[in-house]
């Protein structure tokens, strides 16, 4: 008599923590070193040097009750308004404390953001290579998720196919830029055509349409990339971070959603996502890491590595034959596969200790996603094996 | 265009949260020291202070990965272990890690652990007084929260009035003891009068029945009161626990559900519960947390501050005329109002500084909640106050 909604949600499990798991056991076979583990975006540099002083002084500082008493169920009020003070800073923004929502990282702030803007029945579309767990994300909160073809020339929006889906029952776009898969990177130019057909669309259609913004790379940019702030673009826009990624936090859990101060209902949308929140019993991020993260708002963990290993990654993959984007940013690359089946090619890898993720559930098939937060060394490595694989089966 | 079932919710206002937003106002005009604030049931001890070496010692000890790594989503196994052998020693129990589930406290183990047995639909029994968060936890979860009427001479179960609630859409009770706002502990006879109901409650009905065993006080208990274990009581039962109590980290948000091995699909409970995280994008507490929590499970916060507070309210109450069951454990205690309208009456109070939570909201009106989490120094001077609005007013 258990809840077969969820029960059913069991069989439905994670390729990329499939895989992950697959490298853990073979790891205990031939030592994990020797795994070439591109599965899993688990951050491999350490958070600053700051933060932990930070969290020693706090936890040396403050009192029991200042430290880890009941944050108010929209957040500490200081720390929102750090956060606040400095997107204005960074993006010329105008947000006050009332437009931060801290949550459980990118991951709570998306969940949130949709089941504000949206009710049961409404479209939201996302674009093609997209993160698979946006559909539990979406689909538990009732709303619907659709997928837009994805523009394989640079992985930047396919507009025809945009125009074609968008209709009266679309509520919400969830972008991702920088982008997990593709490590693309939305141009001005994406972005200000973006948000010309949505604000005439919205115009069409009389009614609102939000773009929830999901953005926990936004700080990892590479040389020469221009990553502009989506939210400066369009009014309508909640944007949903996590500071998993920039400082390697990403067991935390803490990120949130800021709320465009000219976005209908603005001054609402937070109070909502406490409502959200109080139903599942969360009531925000642990309080102490709220209080730390607000003293290292400036800092992000040294990130170097992540573009150091695209390199080597992207030089190599495109030496030997491989059609690919140059990632923008992030540490993700997603090249396209030697034969039509992603999964078969994948499969092959692994036997060569490679563990590539295949396209299929980031939906766009005949691709593979390489997660390089690994240490370049190991990059290096891999790329011997990278080489005996291609040439034994292409 | 946002959604507008959230929206609503903003108007709901908790009574809770009002009187103690008047009390920090009122705070504000004659200073905090002088108001009697026993509306919040925010923990007055500090945290034990080996759970502040344990985290400064984590902080420099573990690598980055270690300590801030991503979590599995089911929790950090080495804690869950911590945490079964834990209850195992105290309570005679056989929980492996695989039985326990981190959560966000015991609210959001209450509002997962009603999700995984239960339907939309179905029916979810609780016992007045109540505490009133159990409605947005069940509801949102589409649900049914239906309240058994308090057995006032006790606030032990009215199992009269829970007989003739029981039906067969009956799929869960949901239980708090030691119980906020009336600080009774259910003794061993009721629970296992419960269990012989339920057992032939679930034969009648050919299906399973749970209890969702609400115990963030489990560890706030007085002298010479016993706090029998509930799972020992009844197969079907899923403990909720918090450390918001016991080592005072509300703020942390850090408690689990531990699923009793003998629980039909126990086996499925935990992996259920991460599918409904999942979800809402919340993938269990924050990593440090859980691993400083599982160093310190045989610690608790020197509460012994309560009962004494606890002995004094109950002394000067009864001796003031007010009816009153002595609590066996908790910070709440729940006298009987002077007049019959115990808003009128707690209105009346605040002319004297004493903010006390009106019962309505409880579930059984007529009565107040004085939440005792204070300094003794403060209830000894909040005593005189009493003494007076008691005399001028009855």
């Amino acid at each position: 008599m258990i809840n077969e909604q969820y029960k059913k949600m069991l069989e439905g499990k994670s390729v990329i923590r499939q895989l992950s798991e697959f490298a853990t056991a073979r790891g205990k076979e031939i030592g994990y070193e020797n795994v070439f583990d591109y599965s899993l975006g688990n951050p491999s540099v350490p958070v600053p040097e700051q933060f932990t002083e930070v969290m020693i002084d706090l936890l040396k500082n403050k009192t029991s009750m200042e430290l880890h008493g009941y944050s108010p169920s929209l957040g500490i009020a200081s720390v929102k308004e750090k956060i606040a003070e400095n997107l204005n800073k960074r993006f010329g923004m105008n947000y006050t404390g009332n437009h931060i929502f801290p949550t459980s990282g990118a991951a709570g702030a998306v969940a949130h953001a949709v089941r504000c803007v949206t009710k049961p029945g409404d479209e939201v579309l996302t674009f093609a290579p997209f993160f698979p767990e946006y559909m539990p994300y979406i689909n538990s909160s009732g709303a619907v998720l659709k997928v837009v073809p994805a523009n394989t020339d640079n992985f930047q929006i396919n507009f025809e196919k945009l125009e074609e889906m968008l209709n009266e029952n679309t509520m919400a776009l969830l972008i991702n830029t920088p982008n997990n898969p593709s490590g693309a990177v939305y141009s001005a130019e994406t972005l200000t055509a973006l948000a010309d057909l949505l604000y005439r669309k919205q115009e069409e259609y009389g009614h609102d349409i939000f773009i929830i913004s999901d953005e926990p790379y936004r700080e990892i940019v590479f040389a020469g990339v221009d990553a502009p702030y989506v939210s400066k673009f369009y009014d309508n826009t909640l944007s949903c971070y996590s500071y998993s990624k920039s400082i390697s936090l990403p067991g935390e859990r803490i990120g949130y959603v800021a709320t465009n101060p000219k976005c209908t209902d603005a001054e609402l949308i937070s109070a909502m996502c406490g409502q959200i929140s109080r139903g599942i019993g969360h009531n925000c991020p642990a309080s102490i890491i709220q209080l730390a993260v607000s003293e290292v708002l400036d800092l992000t963990s040294d990130m170097s590595v992540y573009e150091t290993n695209m390199n080597l990654l992207y030089n190599e993959l495109t030496n030997l034959g491989f059609s690919c984007v140059k990632p923008g940013g992030t540490f993700y690359i997603f090249p396209k596969a030697l034969e039509e089946d992603a999964v078969a090619f994948c499969k092959k890898a692994l036997d060569y200790d490679l563990v590539l993720v295949p396209s299929d559930s980031f939906g766009v098939p005949g691709y593979f996603r390489m997660a390089y937060c690994i240490d370049t060394e190991k990059v290096e490595r891999s790329l011997v094996a990278l080489r005996k694989f291609v040439k034994e089966n292409y």
